[in-house]
């Protein structure tokens, strides 16, 4: 009988559970640039030797490991970490290997007979002398040399301290023998993006409602008259819904209805017309040097433009008379419109990812971003990619970052979790979540406490949008001005990354088409609105101070640092962000009710900030920059909607005293 | 630019987390004759699209695959199951595609106009005649009739009700196209073992200590007169620690001195001397055929023997000499012994299993169960496995039952979470645990719950001792006699499985070697003892007692059936296990304190168990068999430790009324 066995038997690590992984390593995890990655491993051998166990990575694209041992934990879990300080893709694995020359030193250290001892001694230069063959140059001399003491010498104690030394030790494990060492297996990946993928301030708006006050058709130069507003309110990224030339047949009209009169603009996601689709430019909003202008003056703003990105055409398309068989065809022959029964969409012909050209038609598509990253976009806004191909996302996303490292994608995928986790998984930096429909202290807590500590923070970055063209939540319907600052507050604080759709939000847009639906009343969507600006209740200050606060504290830059505090009032909430570098502590309390005055007794959990339960210490609004004394771990807060419905504490931990001046003795 | 892509781009179907599945599939889950593997898995396609899903299992060792259709259920979960009938190994995987038909049929049905309806039924048409040209036969005809009926059909219901019928149906998912089908990877194991690897009742004795009652050794013939003893107990499995030649060389005296006399017997697990090795009977048990015999006759009393199997060796084992590559050695060319200082194991060489040689140990090792199954043993309880190379049991385990599948391997393995369960991952069909140290109902309650219903329930089958020749638990030495009936019921009852170390334990041995140690004073470990079997204070018709519940109700048979339920008392524990074919329901109440009578308030779950709450019912106690009345959902129970600290309850759902009886008019 032949016997199979395995390459080599002699590996006695077990490596279990190397985390994070995504789906057992199928995906990769996700950090931004100058991010860590915290790894641990369960690891262990048969019997009682030692082992050590190395966290070992390197970028994708180089073959040079890094190394950083792992401390061993409870319940033989190891840790370490590593950072990623460069755009791209990273793998990491741990490899661990019994050290006989630590099991060695540590039953050493517990002998006690002299003739035991003086029998490990021997035995320890032996591992020594076999080491020093392997080592090189000056390490190998030092070997030979200790080998030759420990069997040798003459002084016990010497040769003791030798063996225990940590001379001996660092040059034992450098060239420890790592023939017989267990490899974790998969490889597992890390995609690093730039911080904006973390952080940011998000500003969408629709450029054709950028013009004069008259109703004429918004121009990119119009929108360039804009940039100082926006960027005076400190966004970060100004985002502009698709800008392709819209089609004209079966065109929508206002609020949706379905005959469109002979000035009605149309929806700019009906994409395609005989000027153009994917790769051309609403010949109203101006020419593609014009956009390459306002994208240059967003930069000389400090604001960067996403571009919506819709893969699905107009009727018009030039697409649907190029290349017929990316689309579905009816009995009669016409193109097949969405649909979802009884409702259609006869405007919009979705492409047909099971096409026999999926490979010419994924081309085309990835091909897409491709033409405007080199029109200076480095952020797509991917509308519902859920109803694509999750194998084109994948393929597409990992082909543009290989050659764009520092380009984003943020998935609208208002989908159900398997599918908005999918995407994620599968490539897209941020994605828009349940945020929208989450009002409660309860639904907050939850729904946040799952985003920030659950196991899709690998490789999912939420994006908190309170409105967005699509969705006026009935939140900010009935709770007016209050609700929207309320909303804006979390989204700012809860989020490192949000975005509003303006200017629907600061000028507090509330009117819905119905009843019951969350569409906007004369929605920008099918036609041009004209905003004023400058009306005295816009909420433009106040987004301007949540903005500058959000830049002004890193603890607000991050997601995972977020902690929730109790705080015996059912409509309000509380919850904190520590900077670990910084020891910059932010917490906020919010009253989660628009329309009634709220109070209640706030936990400071005063050891966690390293308070002393003895001394006052200060907390600082930085909304309404006024300074409160507060005295041990209960304390109220008072919030009233209409003057204001948030705290943003930063907590001043040590207030001085008589000794910190220069008059004290 | 050369562009690489999948394979296949337009497998639209994403599956993840198929599960069970143990380290992302590394290691086998495990079920017993039978039984079911329940799988689900999140599966999901993009857009609106219907979906099908199939779990798909196979024979490892075969070729034919079996299908069964699963079930969504929320958040795009599929489930399904299968059963596992024969011993072996099966693997199975989840397949799943974007089904077109099911799509269009979901859309038809809710179309509303008639243009519509017209233009579906003739897409519909072409669906169907696709598949007619995949299918053969009847089924073709029929399709293809189907098809031209629903393009030129002239009675539209015929045409909508031939469309939506349950015919059409079936023979559309039949034929289903696949061809874009996604398949899970990778296949994921099952191993298939008998029942006797989730449910038995194990003694374990010294067969030297089986003699007569002088102090002469006990011999296999001796052994054989226990057997109605240990049968009429009601015991599957009588366990006998190992039967080889004992080593002479450092042999160990009584309660483990390190001077032996020269009439002392020595330790069992001391394995080795010239008279023979791990193939070898003890000379003074008898011969091989004596051992055979004790087999045969085990067998006609419904025992089947578990043997120990210790891989170490005695200095005077003939491996020492034979193959010395086996062993580590000393500078001083001695064999290394155990140790772990400063305590020293001179009298036990272990094995090297780093040696150069190590196929030839695997080989040899792997054989000594060969050797003892060729004498009909099918059962081995494995010592210290966690000393020795974890990929060792893995290859060996499975090599074995590949030839013989009915053979089951008990761990020893009290070590560290990560390795106790690591080695059942790898193979061991049960696993020794921390049972003996789990006394109060906190300990029990989360100890039991992460054992039923924790992850690693996939893998680790918990085999539960109150005692063993190593473990003689403190609440046993200080709990009395009561102590020991409690421990009993909850090994019985919490565990399909479990054991005990007798007569040690139905004697009440209480004597610890010293204070602070689990040892047994005057262990059977380093000499011979004798046995008053029929002691009256023996708690042998106790045992005889459990044993015989355990095999009169299926429920008790089962690990994962465990639920706690409410008692209001610290030291009380209440549970149940419930039979799902039979609706057995057996709940057991038990006083943990050996000292005090303690009573509580039981929470008895009505609704679950289908009592209805307005009606008595009757609650039999098996042990004590008494029955009572109960009413609602709280009820009343006292036990004295020193009367009986358990009941055994089975559930009478319903009490007959004058209804069922023949004079009832």
């Amino acid at each position: 009988m032949t016997r199979v066995f395995p390459e080599e038997g002699r590996r006695r690590v077990a490596i279990e559970t190397v985390r994070p992984r995504v789906d057992g390593g199928r995906f990769p995890i996700r950090r931004s640039v100058g991010e860590s990655v915290c790894v641990e491993a369960r690891a262990f051998t048969d019997g009682h030797d030692r082992i050590r166990c190395v966290l070992r990575h390197r970028r994708e694209d180089g073959v040079q490991w890094h190394e950083t041992p792992m401390v061993p934990g409870r319940n033989d879990w190891w840790r370490a970490e590593f950072t990623v300080p460069d755009l791209g893709r990273y793998v990491y694995t741990v490899t661990a290997w019994v050290d006989h020359f630590l099991s060695w030193r540590h039953d050493l250290e517990r002998r006690t007979e002299p003739e035991d001892i003086h029998v490990a001694l021997l035995m320890g230069a032996e591992l020594v002398a076999r080491t020093a063959e392997r080592a090189m140059g000056a390490d190998a001399e030092v070997l030979a040399e200790t080998a030759a003491t420990l069997a040798n010498g003459t002084d016990p104690d010497a040769r003791m301290a030798l063996a225990t030394g940590t001379t001996l030790g660092e040059l034992m494990e450098r060239h420890a023998d790592r023939s017989l060492a267990t490899v974790s297996s998969p490889e597992l990946g890390v995609t690093v993006e730039r911080e904006r993928a973390r952080f940011g301030a998000w500003y969408e708006v629709f450029p054709r409602s950028c013009g004069a006050t008259d109703d004429s058709h918004g121009t990119f130069r119009d929108c360039e008259n804009w940039l100082p507003y926006i960027a005076g309110m400190g966004f970060d990224v100004l985002y502009l819904p698709p800008i392709h030339p819209i089609g004209r047949i079966r065109r929508k009209g206002p609020n949706n209805t379905l005959a469109a009169g002979p000035d009605d603009p149309g929806s700019p996601w009906a994409i395609g017309a005989p000027e153009g689709g994917h790769l051309s430019v609403h010949p109203a909003l101006g020419t593609l040097e014009d956009f390459r202008r306002l994208v240059a003056s967003a930069r000389d703003h400090g604001l960067e433009i996403a571009l919506d990105i819709a893969f699905q055409c107009a009727p018009d398309h030039p697409y649907v008379q190029e290349h017929p068989a990316w689309f579905r065809h009816r009995p009669d022959g016409s193109v097949q419109y969405a649909e979802n029964p009884p409702k259609k969409y006869q405007d919009i012909y979705p492409f047909d990812f099971e096409t026999a050209d999926w490979q010419g038609l994924w081309l085309e598509l990835e091909g897409i971003f491709r033409f405007w990253i080199e029109q200076g976009v480095r952020i797509f806004r991917v509308d519902n990619p859920h109803t694509k191909s999750f194998a084109f996302w994948e393929w597409a996303i990992a082909s543009i970052q290989r050659d764009f490292p520092e380009t984003l994608f943020l998935a609208e995928a208002f989908a159900r979790p398997a599918v908005l986790h999918g995407l994620a998984k599968r490539g897209f930096s941020q994605s828009y979540n349940y945020f929208p429909w989450r009002n409660t202290k309860h639904e907050l807590t939850a729904y946040f406490t799952e985003l920030t500590r659950g196991e899709g923070r690998e490789y999912l970055r939420p994006s908190l949008w309170p409105n967005t063209p699509d969705i006026l939540p009935e939140y900010l319907q009935f709770g007016g001005r209050p609700a929207f600052m309320i909303r804006a507050t979390l989204a700012a604080t809860l989020g490192a990354s949000y975005g509003i759709y303006g200017p629907a939000f600061e000028l507090v847009e509330t009117r819905a088409r119905e009843p019951g639906s969350e569409e906007y009343l004369d929605s920008e969507k099918y036609q041009i609105r004209q905003w004023d600006l400058q009306r005295p209740d816009s909420l433009r200050d106040y987004l301007t101070r949540l903005n500058r606060i959000r830049r002004q504290n890193p603890a607000l830059q991050h997601d995972w640092n977020l902690c929730f505090h109790a705080i015996d009032n059912e409509e309000m909430l509380c919850f904190s962000k520590t900077a670990e570098e910084e020891g910059d502590v932010v917490f906020v309390v919010v009253n989660l009710d628009p329309v009634h005055t709220q109070s209640g007794y706030v936990e400071v959990p005063l050891e966690e900030w390293g308070l002393d339960p003895a001394q006052p210490y200060q907390v600082h609004d930085l909304l309404g920059n006024s300074r409160h004394l507060w005295h041990g771990p209960r304390n109220f807060v008072k919030l009233d909607p209409r003057a204001g419905a948030a705290h943003i504490f930063r907590l001043r931990r040590r207030l001085r005293t008589e000794q910190d001046f220069d008059y004290y003795l």
